[in-house]
C-alpha cells in the first residue's frame, strides 16, 4: 500500500503491442484443393469452426459470375472449419463505398444480429474502397472483429490491402475517419487481375513505380524493362510486380519504426500531396492510381526543378509513366485551390508539413516546404509537353 | 528483385507499437500556478503552441461553475503554449452521452471544421461516460488526435479513465462499439471528487475492492480498515484509494501481456458479466459501480459456493460493502433474462468464456462456464439476508 505524500505524483505507463499476419499469394483461392483460405482463418485456432460473413465489392462479383457458388462449394467441403453465417453481401465498388456512411452502419447492425465475436472474423473481397470501408467498419464492433482482406485490384495487392490502415471519407475529406488495424490475414489471388479493366490494370503499378523510387533501384529498372510486357497484360510479371510491391510495403511498415504514424513523417506518401487533393478536385474522375501517377510526375519534376534529381533520372521516370499510357497534365492542377492540398495534408500530418522527394532513383529525403512557383512550372511543363 | 517461383508464397508480416503516457495526480488543476495541464500537453513538443478543444461533462460544469472561467483564465496566462480554438461545450454526463450517436458526429464535425490535425488535442473532462464517448469520437478523424482525459469521478479516477479502452452503446449492447486508443496523458484532480454525490463517491470505490479482490490481500484490509473514514468523506484516504487502484490498474494492463486484448481472457472484469447485464436491465437505474458491487458479491457468493474460496473470506467481502452503504441484491437478478448475461459476455470476450472467480483475498483463477443453479441460490441468499 503506497501513500500518496506529494501533492502532485505521476506514474508513467508503458505499453507494447504486437501484430503479425501473413499476406498469401496464390492463385484459384476458392478451388476445392486450394487451402490458404482455410490456412488464413484457422491459423491461429485449427480445432474450432470459425464464424464469418464475406463482404464482396459488386465490380468483382459481376466480373466473377460464378465466385459465390464456388465460394459455397468451398465452405461446404469444409464445414468442419468453416461457418458462414450470412449470405454473401455486396457492396458497390469504387470511391462510392467509402462515401456512403449508410453501409459502415449495415456491417455494425450484421456484426450485431448475427451475434459476432471479437475472435470471428470479416472477408472483405474487393477493390482498396471496398477493403477500406470494409475494413473500418469491422475494426469498431467489439473494439474490433479479425479481418481478412482479399484484394481484388493491382493497387490494393501490392499497397493498401497489406497494409494496417483503413478509412472511410467524411466532411469531403478523403480518409478523414479512420483507425489502425493490422488484417488477420491477406490473401492475394492474382486470377482477379485478369478480369481488371486496362485502366485499373495499369493504375496500380503507379505504387510499385513509387516504392520503387524511394527503396529500390533494381525494381525500377524491372519495371522500365517489363513496361511493354505489363500493357500487353503478361500475368507472371504482374505477379512478381505484385509479389516485390507488396514485399516493399510490408518491409516499411515492418522496419521504418512508425507503422502507425505517430511522428510527422510519411515516406511512403511521395506524390500524394498533390494526389489526393486531384482525386477530390477531379471529383474522382481520376482513379487513385492515376491521380498518384500525376503526383510522382509533378514531384519528380520538382526535385529536377531544385537540382535535387538529375534530370536524366527524372527523364527516366516520366518516361516510364508515358509507357504505361499515363496522362500527366489534369486540368485540375491549374485550378487556384490546386495548391490547398499542400495545407490539407499539412493538416493530415499533424501541423508539420513532411514532403519526400527524390535525390535518386532508390532515394529519398524530406523537405518542409515547397516553392509554389515552382510547383506551377511543373505543371506547365507536363501541359506544354503534352504529357 | 525476387521472382514468384511457385504457386503459393507468403510473407509473414510482424509490428510492434509502444505507447506511453503519464498518469499525474493533482489538486486544483486549473490553478494559474499548477503546470500539470502545461506539461500534459507539452511534454513531446515543447516549442509549440498545442491547438486543443474541451469537452466538459454537464454535471461537472453545473457542480463547478468557475471553472469555465478558470480555464480561461489559465490559458491566456500560457498563451504560448496553450491555443484553444473553440469554446468549451458541455455534453449531458452518465450513460446517455454513450446512447446518443449525435455527440460523436458533433464532435466529428469540430475536429473538421477547425482543422485538427493527428497532433491536435481533444481534452475531456468528466465521468466515465463522457471520456468514453469523446475518447471513441477522438480515435478515428485522422485515425486518432491526441486524447486528455481528466476524469471527475472516483470510478474513472482509478479504473476507466486510466486505461486504453473507450466506447459507446449501439443496438442496446453496452460498449458495442469502440476502439483500443491509449490517451496521451492523464490528469486525476481530487477536487473533482469533494462535489460528488454521496452515491457517485462510494460507487466508485467498487473497482477499488475488485483490484484488490483480485490482486492485493494489503489494499483489501487498507480498504477494510478506512471504510468508515470513506463512508464520512475524508478526501486523504480517498486519495490512497484512487492512487492505488489506478497504479494497480496501469500494472496489470502494462504486465499482462495482452494490453488490446487479443486472447479469451479478462482477468480484470470479475463480477462484470452480471454487472453489465443488470445496467442495461435496470436501463441504467444502478450505476457502473453499484452494479459491478451486486456481481463481485454474486461471484464472490459462487466462488464460496463451489469451495474455491473460504467461507470467512466471503463473509469480509461482503461485509465490507454493507459497510460502505452497497445494496447488493437487485430485483433485475431473478428475470428470466438475466443468465444471459453470461451469453453476453461470451459473445463479447470471444466466443470462450473466461470468468475470474476467487481462490484467496488477493488470488484469481478462472473457470470456462458457471452452474446456473448455484447463480441462484446466491442470488436467493442475497435476497434473503437483505443485503
Amino acid at each position: 500500500m503506497e501513500s500518496r505524500l506529494t501533492m502532485n505524483q505521476s506514474i508513467f505507463q508503458k505499453l507494447e503491442v504486437s501484430w503479425e499476419y501473413p499476406v498469401y499469394f496464390t492463385e484459384n483461392l476458392f478451388d476445392e484443393k486450394n487451402r490458404v483460405f482455410l490456412e488464413a482463418i484457422c491459423r491461429k485456432e485449427s480445432d474450432k469452426k470459425h464464424r464469418f460473413f464475406i463482404a464482396v465489392d459488386d465490380n468483382v462479383a459481376k466480373a466473377h459470375p460464378g465466385l459465390e457458388e464456388k465460394i459455397f462449394r468451398y465452405v461446404s467441403r469444409h464445414s468442419g472449419e468453416l461457418d458462414l453465417v450470412a449470405p454473401i453481401f455486396s457492396i458497390p465498388g469504387g470511391e462510392a463505398a467509402k462515401n456512403e456512411h449508410a453501409w459502415i452502419e449495415n456491417i455494425h447492425q450484421k456484426i450485431h444480429s448475427l451475434g459476432l465475436c471479437r475472435q470471428s472474423f470479416v472477408v472483405a473481397i474487393g477493390g482498396g474502397a471496398v477493403l477500406d470501408m470494409v475494413g473500418y467498419a469491422s475494426s469498431t464492433p467489439h473494439r474490433g472483429l479479425r479481418l481478412i482482406r482479399i484484394p481484388t485490384t493491382v493497387l490494393s495487392q501490392n499497397d493498401s490491402g497489406v497494409g494496417v490502415k483503413n478509412a472511410i471519407n467524411a466532411f469531403g475529406k478523403k480518409n478523414f475517419l479512420g483507425t489502425f488495424a493490422p488484417p488477420f490475414s491477406v490473401i492475394n489471388d492474382s486470377q482477379f487481375l485478369l478480369t481488371l479493366s486496362q485502366r485499373d490494370w495499369i493504375c496500380g503499378v503507379t505504387e510499385a513505380i513509387k516504392v520503387a523510387l524511394l527503396k529500390s533501384p533494381d525494381f525500377f529498372s524491372y519495371l522500365e524493362q517489363h513496361a511493354p510486357l505489363l500493357v500487353n497484360r503478361d500475368i507472371s510479371i504482374m505477379q512478381n510486380v505484385v509479389y516485390n510491391c507488396a514485399e516493399l510495403h510490408l518491409k516499411h511498415i515492418r522496419t521504418a519504426g512508425d507503422p502507425f504514424e505517430f511522428g510527422h513523417s510519411r515516406p511512403l506518401d511521395f506524390g500524394h500531396w498533390s494526389a489526393h487533393k486531384l482525386e477530390s478536385l477531379s471529383q474522382y474522375r481520376l482513379r487513385h492510381g492515376e491521380a498518384v501517377a500525376c503526383g510522382i510526375a509533378l514531384d519528380t519534376l520538382y526535385s529536377v526543378a531544385m537540382g535535387f534529381f538529375p534530370a536524366e533520372q527524372g527523364n527516366r521516370v516520366i518516361h516510364l509513366f508515358q509507357s504505361l499510357g499515363f496522362s500527366l497534365y489534369q486540368p485540375e492542377m491549374e485550378q487556384e485551390n490546386f495548391l490547398h492540398g499542400l495545407a490539407e495534408f499539412r493538416e493530415h500530418l499533424g501541423g508539420i508539413l513532411c514532403i519526400p522527394l527524390l535525390s535518386a532513383i532508390g532515394s529519398s529525403f524530406e523537405v518542409k516546404d515547397m516553392d509554389a512557383k515552382k510547383i506551377q512550372d511543373a505543371v506547365f511543363f507536363l501541359k506544354k509537353k503534352n504529357l
